[in-house]
């Protein structure tokens, strides 16, 4: 099976969320990603969620359809030899992906004496190159001061960490545009993209930041969709949903499909306000969601269902992860992202592959995790062309490991 | 000035946050984005937040840096007119970003009788193209049940439409692979990405699913780090921040900027924990931010940020977004990220650009939001040759709108 980016090789020097998740769509993408860690695992080795017995979900999930290399970049020969594998030759190679500091090892000037095609990637906390991490960007971006129920005067921190992911995807485009210049011009490039840059561009492309410019400082809204309709239900069996109004077509198949749409007329007219108008439907949000909710308080869950997909409403259950993964078929093999396999040390997981579904291509399903070093042997042969008595000599000196 | 993307033209048929935050992306690399519109404005054109007279702050954040064309696009003729545009010539065109459904006349298949080797991609909510946007994608995925105060029972809605902008940033990675793949094989695409897909595969690619599959359900554990330390605590003046300790280094610091350090190792040894492995920290995390809540309670946030800086200690203060415009350089011109232009309709406002720095090239500033078919006559007569007397019956016609 041939992923659309095949033949493109990457070395990933990384740990937690936004690097590997780049060189995971890459991988998932058909690309070959060499992930070079220290031999003693890196930093995210041991992330949670992990197993009983201490094996990371996490860097399962975050590393699967690479390979990897495991040196000890603690010394001198260890990170040489790391920089000779960043480095090796190949048209389609010489891409570092990286969220480690750009100085002593990984410097690109000096990494460039040795390859001055490279095309390097570098993550990191805040354009200085200080250290931060999704948990400590967002509470300098609003978002936990109006995330949460209205009546909670507190923070609300996030559990998803988002900005990490988008950040990896960002990485993604950069390293393909940094490759599409380097095609046509021979040129490489040392591309920066600060954790903290991302956050606050998105802050600013969603319309926080010239709100704020305005004066307006958002308050806590809840479950409420922001700036037209939507919010959380409860039917009479005991189902939680959410339903919104966003479009004018949604807001009218809301409106059928309840049957509330007399009521809605009324109310819209007492308080001096026209539903068609998505910002109205925010100001009486509340009668709205009064109306609502008594309708459902009075119906159980397969009704709801079907009212609303007889008007193609957009709403959707609540569910947990477990809920998920048990029932919904979106989440199972059923559903072509993901494939189930046997992943080493763990046994049989789901394991998604790539969102990206291109026509005449294979979705490159995944292949799991490699264990720690897994092809140090494999890379060394290949890459820098060493032979058997070499490695060996390495395993001898400790200086690279092989799971 | 010249992005690292320039030359290559795409057109965006869009509307809300996925795909334009896609283009927008694209077009701070410096390609050139055609956006086009109904010509009465699309869905998005009013979306929140807006301004006093209801220009939309969110449409101008998400389509800077574009060129806009306006159509009347429920008309056959106008369609045709689109689809013109869409598959015009040029050897770096023929790229079109869509969330509309890819039936009628957005049907991929009918689009490549006109342009053989279209890129299309197209974002859809479900696989099934069925429709979801990011507050009925959320839900699905378990996450509002484990975000917020501990002692909180209800559901918690994200505030930030995550799941899109994920998914837009994954759209551009998967257009520039597409673009690599015709540029060698002559080949276009249809590239189908789901909303849901996405959120579904970021479950997976954390370890959520697999902890789910392991039978655990995340509880809720509200503002602390989940699987190492990490908490919001406040200063004796009232300021609130957020303190990690990830990793052995920052734990170490955490440790010694606050002098807490025999006390977390007699903790250790009453709850027989090894605080240098990073669950063990989670097991004992009301205890250890007991010790830093009292520490912090009697100190001010300016010896507070002393003792942190002393030892490099992963941290930040909250802040709203108003007082991130008012007070954080991070959010003003003295970041590159940053332009203050005028946008026409509004005012002087602060722009981000691209969070990607490439060496040797200009970061491409924004340029501001185009207004509604600001640009439908010039692209008329650049792209498919038109003289001023056809546009002019274009617009007799009310076929096409220029602002």
């Amino acid at each position: 099976m041939m992923g659309i980016l095949a033949g493109l090789r990457v070395v990933e020097v990384s740990a937690f969320v936004a690097a590997p998740s780049a060189g995971l769509a890459l991988a998932q993408m058909g690309a070959e990603v060499i992930r070079i860690d220290d031999i003693r695992g890196g930093l995210d080795y041991r992330r949670w969620p992990v197993t009983e017995d201490n094996t990371s979900l996490f860097w399962q999930g975050l590393n699967k359809n690479k390979r990897s290399v495991a040196i000890d970049i603690r010394k001198p020969e260890g990170r040489e030899l790391a920089r000779s594998i960043i480095c090796a030759s190949g048209e389609d190679a010489g891409i570092l992906l990286t969220n480690f500091p750009p100085r002593g090892w990984l410097d690109y000037e000096s990494l460039r004496e040795a390859r001055e095609d490279l095309i390097q990637l570098t993550v990191m906390g805040n354009r200085h190159g200080g250290s931060a991490v999704d948990y400590t960007v967002n509470p300098a971006i609003g978002v936990p001061m109006f995330t949460g129920p209205e009546e909670h005067k507190g923070l609300v921190n996030s559990v998803i960490p988002a900005w990490d992911c988008i950040t990896g995807q960002m990485a993604v485009s950069g390293l393909l545009a940094a490759e599409r210049h380097r095609r046509r011009t021979g040129e490489g490039q040392h591309i920066k993209l600060a954790l903290e840059d991302v956050a606050m561009a998105t802050m600013g492309t969603l319309g926080f930041i010239a709100e704020a410019e305005l004066g307006v400082d958002r308050e806590r809204s809840g479950n409420y969709l922001y700036g037209a309709f939507g919010r959380d239900f409860i039917s009479a069996d005991g189902f939680q949903f959410m339903v919104v109004g966003l479009t004018p077509k949604q807001w009218r198949g809301l409106c059928s499909a309840t049957g509330l749409g007399v009521e809605m007329e009324h109310l819209a007219q007492l308080r001096r306000l026209d539903f068609s108008r998505e910002g109205d439907r925010y100001e009486a949000r509340r009668e709205i969601a009064a109306l609502i909710e008594s309708w459902a308080a009075t119906r159980n869950i397969g009704e709801i269902e079907a009212a609303f997909a007889a008007e193609n409403v957009c709403w959707n259950r609540y569910q947990s992860v477990k809920e998920m993964v048990l029932n919904d078929p979106a989440c199972s093999e059923e559903n072509p992202l993901f494939v189930r396999r046997e992943q080493a040390g763990i046994g049989e997981m789901l394991m998604p592959g790539s969102p990206l579904e291109f026509t005449g291509l294979d979705r490159e399903s995944s292949a799991g995790a490699p264990g720690l070093g897994e092809h140090t042997d494999q890379i060394l042969a290949e890459l820098l062309n060493m032979s058997p008595g070499e490695i060996g000599r390495l395993h001898d000196q400790k200086l690279v490991g092989s799971g």
